[in-house]
């Protein structure tokens, strides 16, 4: 997948900072030109973008891609439960084998549903590594480190994620990138939160880890140490502009404004933490502060599927309800969200339409009955698409996705290799 | 559409109060049998239902259909500007046309997402009810009165009730009814809503109103009668079991009360509630306390799709995160409301699979990446699915959509005719 292209997108409502009919040019892995004279331009590949949105591809900015196999496990459950006698146990089953075949899972779902980026945490990295490089999608990677406290422990999981970096950082052509990711304060050690700091600047890495995602993991660290979360973090030095917190469902002011000062960018998971009743996160707080907000889809467990579309749409309307006024959160701050504020958390020149940015696009089709009259491209995005709409995938110049057919991916295989997959946890 | 016929949905698995695998045999407009030995029968038409999830319709419980017309304008607004700025003045400009060009959008909509039954309050109902009739789904119809507290206006929307009462009532094979439908308490006059009643109960029909919806009105209200929505509503006599009310977000305990005693039924529209910034439903409570609750997309300028597993996923969702409690709304009282519960609201013999039951049936593919591994189908439907997921769709013993295409509208036509009636609103 390295050789020289040219694909031109013809005739297509282009939706990125502004609405705009005409044809985007793209040239290896590059937006090279957008114009509304670019017809007659030569490419190798040419799509007709009539009857078709174009935007950024969607970004991911916080999931565990292979709990796909953990589908429908769980539910409706307390989130102690559901992690002590649902998911832990299944876990603790995982192997190479079964995490390549979810991760393989999530990207068909992930391709198929418009998502060209994701920012992951879980375990057996490289085998999601080897499904990113296979499937042509890009990703952000981390190893959850999970010390417990324990002074062994934490040597291995550091020594896990230095093997990690070693093996797949700037890989599959630069599309995959890792990150040190130490799963959360709560089982974290104050040693291993600051070795991962150290690291992470060492090799001028991401930091990626939950925070603030339920009130009693708050209550407890304040009780412990009596520290707000984000007070600890600072305190310890883990915040600055290349950390993604995901979750910060309990951020208070004072904490809010630290993360503004830090510039740390912020993963909202508006369906996990509705389903596991987490909480609802003041994501127009930290916009109206300034703060970077992406979205994420968390793991399948939690939510039950990748669909950034239904997260979109889930956004703007929990922002609204939550705040009794309408206007918060409109069509256009929520798919920055989902877009260019994700390219930014991530640390990726994607996330727009526009000349010489990567060429990571979709194509959604708007001649359905849902999405139909489009008399606002924008609001139809947000509002009425499902993510089965999306016609076409281009990552990184390269066509991943045409007419709903995956291009990288053999889906029926694919499934089935889940299915088998799924079984034996 | 009224000759006798025979369909066998052969080998799948059924998902209604329990879930089994097995085959159903629809006869006529009903479900004749059910059965794991079911292969062998005979019939007219026999469906393979492998990999697919053959499940009751789902049945939308408040609709203002023709408003597809209005996708996309006045998001992100106040209630008032909304109504005021944007909805009113394109209504004013509604004719018979528009109204049918948009309803039989919205019944290719609802028919590809598995709707099988809507009921729907609107103006020229008469065109709704002949896109009723030519699209084979089942409604419920009633024409929106709105007197504005005017005897004149009074007169006129009870007697253009009267004339869709005569007209409309229970044809179509039964699949149209007709409900009185009196606005809201906001808009209309105590003389209105007694005369509604009245009508209704003189012909048995169902009376299908907007309640407290906003904070906003029950404080109007409150401040004008001393009395809240539902303690006015009861005391003029309009409450019992054939009253269907939307919304119902800012219900007391008291009126909770009232509303079991009557026995009345609410229809929940989460999307709307959200996107408009109404609140969020006391849900649990209601469910909790034995009301009949039913899910509705309410008008697609406040959604803006009518995809019901949306509104399923939602509805399960937003009562986690707003009791904090993930235990709620579990999946099947989820599944519940948009099937079985609806039925119950709207009066109507459908919403499960059961023998003697309507054959209102959808079959769900889940050969699809988001949709596997199929641990819990009932966990895939409300919380992994998609609206486009659903494959077939029969309605009153009729096949509405087979392998995603529909058999009694002409998708492509429908869409280019809604395009040129939208341009005139």
């Amino acid at each position: 997948m390295t050789e020289t292209n040219s694909i031109l997108i013809k005739d297509t409502t282009i939706l990125s900072d502004s609405i705009i009919k005409g044809s985007v040019l793209v040239v290896d892995n590059k937006i090279e030109e957008i114009s509304t004279n670019l017809v007659d331009k030569d490419a190798d590949i040419v799509i007709n973008g009539q009857n078709k949105i174009t935007m950024p591809g969607l970004i991911n900015t916080h999931s565990h891609v292979a709990m796909t196999l953990l589908r429908g496990v769980g539910d409706d459950q307390d989130l102690q439960t559901w992690l002590n006698e649902y998911i832990w146990p299944r876990e603790a089953k995982l192997n190479e084998e079964l995490v390549y075949a979810g991760s393989k899972l999530a990207m068909a779902e992930m391709i198929k549903t418009g998502t060209t980026m994701f920012n992951d945490m879980y375990f057996y990295m490289e085998e999601t590594a080897k499904a990113v490089e296979e499937s042509g999608m890009r990703a952000l990677l981390g190893y959850g480190m999970i010390d417990l406290f324990d002074e062994e422990k934490r040597k291995s999981e550091l020594n896990e994620t230095k093997k990690f970096i070693d093996k797949c950082h700037n890989t599959a052509d630069g599309r995959v990138q890792v990150a040190v990711a130490p799963h959360a304060p709560y089982t974290c050690s104050e040693e291993i939160l600051k070795e991962s700091k150290k690291l992470a600047d060492t090799h001028n890495l991401k930091l990626h880890i939950h925070v603030s995602e339920t009130k009693q993991e708050v209550t407890d660290l304040q009780k412990e140490r009596n520290e707000t979360p984000f007070e600890y973090l600072n305190n310890i030095g883990l915040l600055d502009e290349n950390t993604i917190v995901a979750h910060g469902v309990w951020t208070t002011p004072e904490e809010m404004k630290i993360l503004k000062e830090k510039d740390v960018s912020i993963s909202h998971n508006p369906s996990s933490n509705m389903k596991l009743a987490s909480g609802i996160a003041p994501v127009n707080d930290y916009i109206k502060n300034g703060i970077n907000v992406g979205i994420g889809t968390d793991g399948v467990s939690s939510n039950n599927n990748l669909d950034m579309f239904s997260e979109m749409k889930l956004t703007a309307l929990l922002q609204k309800v939550n705040t009794l006024d309408p206007k918060v959160l409109p069509a256009k701050e929520t798919f920055d969200m989902a877009t260019k504020n994700g390219a930014k958390a991530l640390g990726v020149n994607s996330g727009e339409i526009k000349e010489g940015k990567l060429a990571d696009i979709i194509l959604v089709n708007t001649n359905v009955p849902h999405m139909t009259p489009v008399r606002n491209p924008l609001s139809n995005i947000i509002y009425s698409a499902l993510g089965t709409d999306v016609d076409t995938v281009i990552c990184d110049g390269k066509i991943l996705m045409e007419n709903k057919e995956l291009k990288t991916i053999n889906e029926k295989k694919v499934i089935s290799d889940a299915i088998n997959a799924a079984a034996e946890l």
